[in-house]
C-alpha cells in the first residue's frame, strides 16, 4: 500500500524536489506482532532531519493518522517506510517558502534473510566505495544515497550479508543499510557519525541500554586496525535488529557475550 | 511537457530509484533558436555518467527521437531537462541487474534574468555550506544535490545571483549551478572537479576554445586568496551562457577582456 499526501496513489509528480535533487529524508520502520516500532524515535529523527534541511513540515499529525491507517490495513509483519520531501517547486536549487512538503508512506513485505544471520553471525566485506564527509548532512537520513547504492553493488554473492564503508580517512563508520559496533576489552565502541553516517535508532537505543546498565560505551573514530582486533563486531539497524559479524573477508570473529546480551535486551525491549 | 519512458505523464512511480536515492542523472539543456544546445556533449556526458554509476542504460537513440519529440512541441526557447534514473526495483540499495532504466523529460519556459547579468556582471556570495570530497562521484550530474539546495538556500536576495562553493579545504569549486572560471595575469583557471564539482558543458567548451586559440587554460586547485586577487572572474553554465562576476561580497571585479572575448567567442560558436 502507498499513501502519497494521504491518497492511495504509487505515483508522484516528476517534478517533486526528491525526485530532482534528493531534497528529502526517509525513515524504515519494522511493523510487526502489530507494533510499528520504536515509532517514537523514528518521528523524531525525521523532524530533527527536517529541520537540519529547512524543511517546513509540520503535519505530524497528519503523517501519524495516514501511518495508522497504512497499519491497519497490514495482516502481516511488514516494513514501512516513510518519506518526506521538500516538494514540488521552487527556482532550481532555490526553493520557495510556500513550497508544501510531500509525504509519502509506503509497505513492504518483510525481506526474509536465514535465520543463521542472528544466531552464528553474518559474512562481511569492506567496500571501496568510501563516505565523503559533511558535517551538514551527517547523521540525519537523507535521500541523498548513490555512496550506499555504489557500495552496495559492489558484489551479488548472496554469502555476504553486508558491506562496511569508511570515511576519507579510512575510519570505518557504518554498513550499507546498518550501523556498526565493536566490543574491545568489554568496552563497546561505534563510531562517531557527526561528519559521514547516519545516526541510526538502534545504534542510539544500544548506546542508551548500555549506559543504563554499566556497560561503558563510547562513540569515537575507528581506525581499520581497531576493526580488525575487535573482540566482538555486530551490525544493527531497526529491520535486522542486531546481527553479530563472524566474518570480514578472511578474518574470523566469535558471537560473544556482549552482542548475545545486547540482542537479548533488544528483543526484551519496549518498542 | 513531460515524457516518462516515452508516454506523455508528469508522475513517476514511488519505487523508482530516482526518488528513493537519488539513483540517477540529469542534464538541462538550453534550447534555442530551434536548437538544442550542445545536445551531442550532453547526451556525452550523460552516457559517461551512467557509466560512472553503472546504470545499464543503452537506448539513446530512443532518448534522441522522444527528445525531438519534445522539442517539435515548442514554439518558443525553453529549457530541456532531462533524467536518467536506475529505476524501479531491487532489495534496498542492491539493484538486480534487470532493473530498466527511467527516462524523463520535461521542458520548461526560460527563466528571465536582468539584461545587465551578461554585461555588467553579477553580485555573488560565498556559501558556507560546502561540497564533500569523493572522487567516485566528482565530475558526473549525479542526483544527489543536497549541498546545492542547501548551498542555494542560503540567501533570498534576489540581487545576488550566485553563490560560490568550497571543498573541504577551503578550495573554490563551482557555483551552486555553475562552472567558476578566473582570469590571472592573462591565464584562464578553472578548478579541478576531480574530488567535488560538476565536469560543466560550457565548462569544456570554453577550455576547448581557449586552448585552439591560443589562451593559456589550466584545471587547478584555487583557494580562497587566489579566487579573491583575480584579475577577472565569471561563471558559467548551459542556460546562462557566462556571466561576469563584478562583486563577490563587497570585493569589485572589472568586466575584462578576457571574459569578453569568451562571451563573444561562445555566442559565435556552432552550438
Amino acid at each position: 500500500m502507498v499513501l502519497v499526501n494521504g491518497v492511495t496513489e504509487n505515483r508522484i509528480n516528476i517534478a517533486d524536489r526528491g525526485l530532482q535533487y534528493g531534497d528529502g529524508l526517509f525513515e524504515t520502520i519494522a511493523y510487526r506482532n502489530g507494533v510499528a516500532e520504536f515509532l517514537d524515535a523514528h518521528l523524531t529523527r525525521l523532524l530533527k532531519g527536517c529541520k537540519r534541511l529547512a524543511i517546513p513540515f509540520q503535519d505530524i499529525e497528519i503523517l501519524g493518522a495516514e501511518l495508522n491507517s497504512v497499519c491497519h490495513q497490514l495482516s502481516d509483519d511488514a516494513v514501512i517506510k516513510i518519506i518526506i520531501t521538500r516538494g514540488s517547486g521552487g527556482r532550481g536549487y532555490f526553493a520557495e517558502s510556500n513550497i508544501e512538503p510531500s509525504r509519502i508512506i509506503s509497505s513492504h513485505p518483510c525481506q526474509t534473510y536465514p535465520e543463521s544471520y542472528p544466531r552464528s553471525g553474518i559474512r562481511v566485506r569492506l567496500c571501496k566505495q568510501t563516505l565523503s564527509e559533511n558535517s551538514s548532512l551527517a547523521g540525519i537520513k537523507h535521500l541523498n544515497r548513490l555512496e550506499q547504492v555504489l557500495a552496495r553493488n559492489e558484489w551479488d554473492d548472496v554469502d555476504i550479508a553486508e558491506g562496511l564503508m569508511f570515511d576519507q580517512d579510512n575510519n570505518v563508520i557504518e554498513g550499507t543499510m546498518s550501523n556498526v559496533f565493536i566490543v574491545k576489552e568489554n568496552q563497546l565502541l561505534t563510531p562517531k557519525v557527526d561528519k559521514a553516517g547516519v545516526a541510526g535508532i538502534i545504534r542510539a537505543h544500544i548506546c542508551k541500554w548500555a549506559q543504563q546498565n554499566g556497560l561503558v560505551v563510547e562513540e569515537k573514530n575507528l581506525s581499520r586496525d581497531e576493526l580488525f582486533t575487535a573482540d566482538e563486531i555486530f551490525v544493527c539497524n531497526s529491520v535486522i535488529g542486531i546481527w553479530p559479524v563472524s566474518n570480514i573477508d578472511n578474518r574470523a570473529y566469535a558471537v560473544g557475550p556482549v552482542t548475545k546480551n545486547l540482542q537479548q535486551a533488544l528483543a526484551e525491549s519496549e518498542k
